[in-house]
């Protein structure tokens, strides 16, 4: 995975001073950067840590280092808002900015305070925040999510599957095991515990006691869906570490790229300009052969050598 | 996937007129086709909906809905009929079509009425239209259905294999163990589910108290098996994919190929035909290696062109 | 797969004549093929059906069909045998032909009568003899027995792991759980049967009542034979497919090569000789493009062009 | 795997004489290979015979043979020690060399004696040392070692998913099942072994008993986390078999590369130099690439053939 800089503020341009400059070049400092790792990763073992019942006087420090945190944090937003001097609405203009926004200002909603159950869930959300600072991981998930469409087809079969298959143990096991196939809903999840294949026996066996015909049910349905979820998963890999290949090729040739300043949407862009490339590549090999085929009956051109693979 | 629309209807020469040439206008417009689609999910939904039991008051209208669907169906199939004017019997020459019409004309068999269970599948198969409907999930029923030769000699290993192992464990436990292995159909069934690994710990342990050389069996049995349908797997995915490639790539290099307006033999022609374009362009490279190594060796051929690949 | 016919008896030459020419042109012909198969088919079905207790006035009908089943059995082998003519000990420098006559003289020894367990094991093995029949089952078998070299390091390493982490088991909890671990043979059952992942949470459990440390023990050896057995599947999986590859590749480019009459070595030779060729051209390849790059330096070459890949 | 020699001792220059030259002669003969390979495997034998708690007269006899191993060992390290002439300190500066001497001389550490439990391990780590003498097995644990930075990506998300998932599960069910859910650690550890898919079926069925929005939490863990960690297998898959591929490679083109006598770097270094090499010819087939599309715009150049790929 490539070294690239998480987009933490705009690019100061040269002729901009005071305040805004200063808080660019701090958020776009290394120092910054690797503080605001640490202090996420400290803040998601102080949550650990205070996962566990008997901690007696520790307690009271976990809760003010929750509270150095708090202030970090905002500090860190603070600083990153205020790089965008007088346009602070551009902060969010990206998705990123927004969550780490949102995570850190949430503490300050009135209606949350002490220990409620949201304000818990908030504290959890800010440890995804590592994945933000990331740039791997930041790659990885979004090479994971551009995968999805290569997928929709599959996914949509799979659906498609389940639903069949969910109405049908409904209308064969419906009356007789309601806790199982009682109505669609339940069908579903039955059908979905099934692929861990952990219930298979226990199934199968219910089954045989209303007809050996429901062996075809489950037998195909096994073999159809670990066919498809298989095909799925592997589509998704061969899809992502197609993605991951393509971004870092784009950039061990144009490293100076990806330095127009605006974060998530330039890897993307990236990629769906080299797949265009690419692309065109492949049609444009394709015509070459064909030329090239026709080239060589061609009684001139015989002597140029083109040395093989 | 490409968007590659249904063909529900013959694509009508320009010379026809009437009732034939109207309805074939609406049969291939989009409009008719998402409404389609749209109606199938709908009764699909109303489908799972009536599969909870206390509805009250909501089952007459879902009566009602049925009834809708019922009558939209029916209409549809007239005017893809009706599309093909005075060759009617034309349109049940795709499987598809076939499909379509006896789902919804099952309604109208005397002997089905009401609630009978048969009427219930019926209307559970009609969602599988919605794979007709979609063209990229027909491809991939058409990709993974044409990669199942490919992989049919592992397929035969498997049930070799199966019946085999079923015998030796007839033979060995049928007479201790007569739930699991009193004879070859509860042999194969025994074995279908300790695929799923799930029964492997109870039947090791009721296998050594027969003989230690039963563990043998049971574990030649999982490498064997487990490897052979790991194999099947990955090789229909592989060929799958590749099937999708090459329909893919056919259709960027001669987007107008699908324009003849036969239905499902349309993709599977070309899927062979590029195939066949595969295998020529891989034995004339092969063969023009042989006589480059040929050519390389005579002195005065020196400069002859060796083409790549 | 290729249509490749198995070698049941010598290739006549032109010269030979009377009984063994005769027999040698019978066990050659497709109709003997195809009877031979049928008639294993059909052995296999009575076979399976023998293991339904009830059969009550069937039994003599399946005990009369299994008689002539060995006697047809007898009279394919003695054919096949009397068309080596003078040599009939050639017959068995083919190991399926030792097989075949194996499982078919097996019933004549005196030892073994009516119902003897050996017996019924003959009479199962003779299903296998489908696999020899099959030119296509005998090419996966073939490649898949191939693949096995390729692993041979995997499972090394995989049997090491496991011998290592069955001592340790046995040194951790074999005074605590004599039943799971109380020598060297029942922790190597123990960690065969946790790789279903069956057992995982139980032994789990049973480990943290000793020490938490254990679970070290346990997420190590999941996480290291997992990946190892899946690096094996795939890789047997990958080697086999090339293996087929290449396999059918040499004989679309020389269809008559597996002309010579001897069975199984063929195909090996085959796949070993393109093998080589394979090496040969990826040597040629990689020194042709270190050659090109040196050309390219010379000044008279410059305008020749040759894109590398 | 190549037949590459264990660098078992240093490769002793034509001007050394005396007792390390014989003794760098006799470490790196072939037999002497054997013999300690064999010893290693007939003491892992010992070891596992030893577990069996029946053994009466044979005790003292396979307590003779550990001391028979422990002796030859000694004299094996000894040897190797010894082969480095003056300089025996450099004896240690290979990883492998150091475990070797370790797990020998642990046995004369005065506080180890009989029976001690830290002994024990030492001896079964002794078999270990198989696959510091198989060449293949080395390279293969190299290759998945080298493979693990390709995927520490993968590493981080799916650590950062577990521990968002265990806080988050511990926050949902923390105080109504404190078995599962207590505290961090039995969240991470619950989750782990519901990757086994095992307990699947209980843990769905305790949350629907508090509410039926905690589908949501399994059924994306379980998607998510199984996709990440089948990535990941991939990708170690992948990569190793990538790394193995370059270090065949070349190794066939430069048959002599190894000869410089210092043990794994060897390696490590030549698969670094391949994959330097393999990176630079992409860069310039790349770069090429676009040169040629240039230049093919020219008009005086359309003579010049280039086929691409």
């Amino acid at each position: 995975m490539p070294a690239q800089r998480p987009d933490l503020a705009p690019r100061p341009p040269d002729h901009r001073r005071g305040l805004a400059a200063r808080c660019a070049r701090i958020a776009r400092s290394r120092p910054f950067e690797v503080a605001i790792v640490v202090l996420i990763m400290a803040n998601g073992i102080v949550l650990g840590i205070e996962t566990y019942p008997d901690l007696g006087a520790a307690r009271p420090v976990l809760h003010g280092m929750e509270l150095a945190f708090r202030l970090a944090f905002v500090v860190e937003i603070a600083i990153r808002v205020l790089a965008y001097g007088r346009r602070p609405q551009d902060f969010f203009r990206h998705g990123w900015n927004v969550f780490d926004f949102t995570v850190t200002a949430a503490i300050f909603i009135p209606g949350l305070h002490g220990d409620s159950a949201i304000l818990r869930f908030v504290r959890v959300a800010r440890v995804l925040r590592l994945v933000r600072f990331s740039p791997g991981l930041r790659t990885i998930v979004a090479a994971l999510w551009r995968s999805l469409p290569g997928v929709a087809g599959f996914l949509a079969l799979a659906a498609v599957t389940f639903y069949v298959y969910g109405m049908a143990g409904w209308l064969i096991f419906g009356s007789r095991y309601p806790e199982q196939y009682g109505d669609i809903g339940r069908s579903l999840l039955t059908l979905f515990v099934l692929l861990s294949l952990e219930t298979l026996p226990d199934l199968i066996e219910q089954g045989l006691a209303v007809s050996p015909w429901t062996l075809v049910y489950y037998v195909s349905f096994v073999m159809i869906t670990v066919n498809l979820l298989l095909n799925i998963l592997i589509a998704v890999i061969v899809n992502s570490m197609e993605e991951a290949r393509r971004l870092e090729m784009t950039e061990r040739l144009s490293p100076d790229y990806d330095e127009d300043g605006d974060g998530v949407p330039d890897e993307v862009d990236r990629i769906a300009l080299t797949q265009r490339l690419d692309d065109l590549r492949a049609v444009i090999a394709e015509l070459e052969r064909e030329l090239r085929i026709d080239r060589d009956d061609g009684p001139g051109r015989a002597r140029h050598h083109s040395p093989e693979r």
